[in-house]
């Protein structure tokens, strides 16, 4: 069922603005390139709007975030909402820093965003405005497993009622929330991990499948994240013994290249709850 | 006998200073030591200046430009000009925003660029002092083919007389002209659209290409364009069944790395008109 | 014996702050989660200093400089420094700009580095204050050889002696020394040459190779050196003959994903003097 969403963007190939980090900008077009999207970047504020008004999403990731590149999400964020558009938030280092809280909580302030994914402790710093990130990787504490599962789906399908967001929180289980419904997602590999940018990718994908599937917004973010997890086993499965994480990124973007709407509906691993 | 441009980068190792934008700077990187040439980047509009001045060529792509960088193509620009250095300009995205349009035409009126790469809708724009970019593709119905292209080519021709750049059109069918001659190239694959950046390593590579070469401005950047074609057509022979775009990209830039005089003689695709 | 300094790494997983360049940022990343470590990224200011303090290493890279990311760079030096956290400088194109050898000298003034990793024009600016510098790579003039061997440890080791850091200066032999013992290894392949980066990548991996052995500076930092260099026989020895530097580029990472402390010791060649 989720392969459909995936066809959509390879019908529709929606044009995705990022405003990201420079650490994995080139995986994030090539990801988008790969499932049918196309890619633009532009972080300076006046280009920023004018960029995003010729696209039909945007993806706002503050890896990377200077005071120009934030003023640039502020405006595109605006504008982007002023049109209809799709607009994703990836919090990037929330709760590591000032700034990146600051801004991730402001920006949710400024803009209603259609979805925000991150991973557990980034999205626990935006629920209760502050916290602490091991980097950029999810806080071990933080994650989310069986054991706390029927509590932090709560979680999730809460902080979308109240931010009005489609909420994916991704880690070793990922969870794809609306207020009502809760996608539990067991797709990918922990090797992914080993990979920078995995998380940045499947932002900017995510973005493209909910503007090509404007009305099932939930049902698409979680096939983004159904596609990258069964990506990263796909590729996993293919690597050679002499092969590490370097080659293995290329392999999960293959795979989104190469995968089919048949693919997805066949390795994907979830239960709604 | 285009063999013998990318021989000459291979012996001359011109150093290219690149202010690019950062999507796809470090393929940039990549392909230009791959066709034996050696990239400096600087952007800092200061740094820019010394660094150009140590430099053989110089290659400004506006694709992620800001207001900082935008000051350092003008200074570095000037700089180059000063020196006699080969100049080359890829318009990324003009007629996709103000400051992108505003940008390179400013650019043309400041400095004599020796090329000028970009796909039909960019080069268009630049002719036309505006219009529209479908994000940084070509826009399908700017697309050159055997329908138009009489017209194209007299178009290209025309605007290199008016411009005093050699042009570069590049898309299914690479248009490369002088107000004299132009070179119809047909080598390439369309599967190379779903690579980030291919017309950026290409405008990186034709830098170098046309400093090895400068009696032969027109002939070297024919050159590049049919060795960078030549390469998408290796590397994708080269793909197997599972592999896809990010595979594919370093197929390419592995082809370039590869390629011989010879190989590049057989390979290339084009007549002169 | 050097591999205990690579277990170390995975053991600890030491988290680094880097504010480098955006060439090769993103190869940076990943080799540092290859060798065990963690990256993360932060260049506005204030951002920088409260990143670096969740840190345990700082990697500064002056590749592409800018006003706002030197203040960075003096802003979280100063903070590593107060922490007593490992500080490493890697002082890129010192010697070919003014920007670049007034940065690199100043901020070898205002802190105090535990290690200093660069080419040998570039260790030759440091220590003459001035200098030149053909791009990035080595002046083959300065390079080390069998001929000037013992002139260049003296010199490296002089140099630690006068800066109080381990000196790491990197090409065909490398020397890696403190004011008693230099290591001169012979690991690598020329062909690395013709990747980027694969010197700014040293250096990340270098950082956490320090943080996780803190009592062995010298020896942790002489590790590095041996696993990137042996990286690059491993990878080149898996090279097919249709491959070139790209997916070189890959290899090499991969390599340092699956290299052991045995393989590391038993692949390491180099002497101490």
């Amino acid at each position: 069922m989720l392969g459909l969403y995936l066809e959509n963007v390879r019908k529709k190939s929606p044009l995705v603005h990022n405003i990201t980090n420079y650490v994995t900008v080139n995986d994030v077009a090539n990801v988008l390139l790969a499932c049918g999207g196309s890619p633009i970047m532009a972080d300076e504020p006046d280009d920023a709007v004018e960029i995003t008004a010729i696209c039909n999403g945007l993806n706002i990731n503050i890896g990377t975030l200077n005071s120009r590149t934030i003023e640039s999400m502020f405006k595109a964020g605006k504008k982007a909402q002023e049109l209809g558009h799709v607009i994703l938030l990836d919090p990037v280092g929330a709760g590591a820093s000032t700034l990146r809280t600051t801004t991730a909580l402001n920006l949710m302030k400024e803009i209603k965003f259609d979805v925000i994914r991150g991973n557990a402790s980034e999205i626990k710093t935006l629920v209760l405005g502050s916290g602490t990130t091991h980097g950029v990787d999810a806080d071990m504490a933080d994650a989310v497993n069986d054991n706390n599962l029927d509590f932090m789906i709560k979680f999730v399908k809460d902080f979308s009622k109240t931010s009005g967001a489609v909420i994916a929180l991704t880690g070793a289980i990922d969870l794809v929330a609306d207020s009502e419904r809760c996608f539990v997602i067991r797709n990918g590999r922990p090797e992914m991990g080993k990979i920078t940018g995995t998380g940045c990718q499947l932002s900017g994908m995510m973005t493209a499948f909910v503007v090509a599937n404007p009305d099932k917004k939930l049902e698409a973010a979680a096939a983004s994240v159904c596609a990258m997890g069964l990506a990263g086993e796909i590729g996993f499965n293919n690597l050679k013994s002499d092969e590490g994480n370097s080659t293995y990124r290329n392999k999960i973007i293959d795979a989104i290249y190469n995968m089919t709407g048949k693919i997805l509906d066949d390795g994907a691993k979830y239960e709604i709850r």
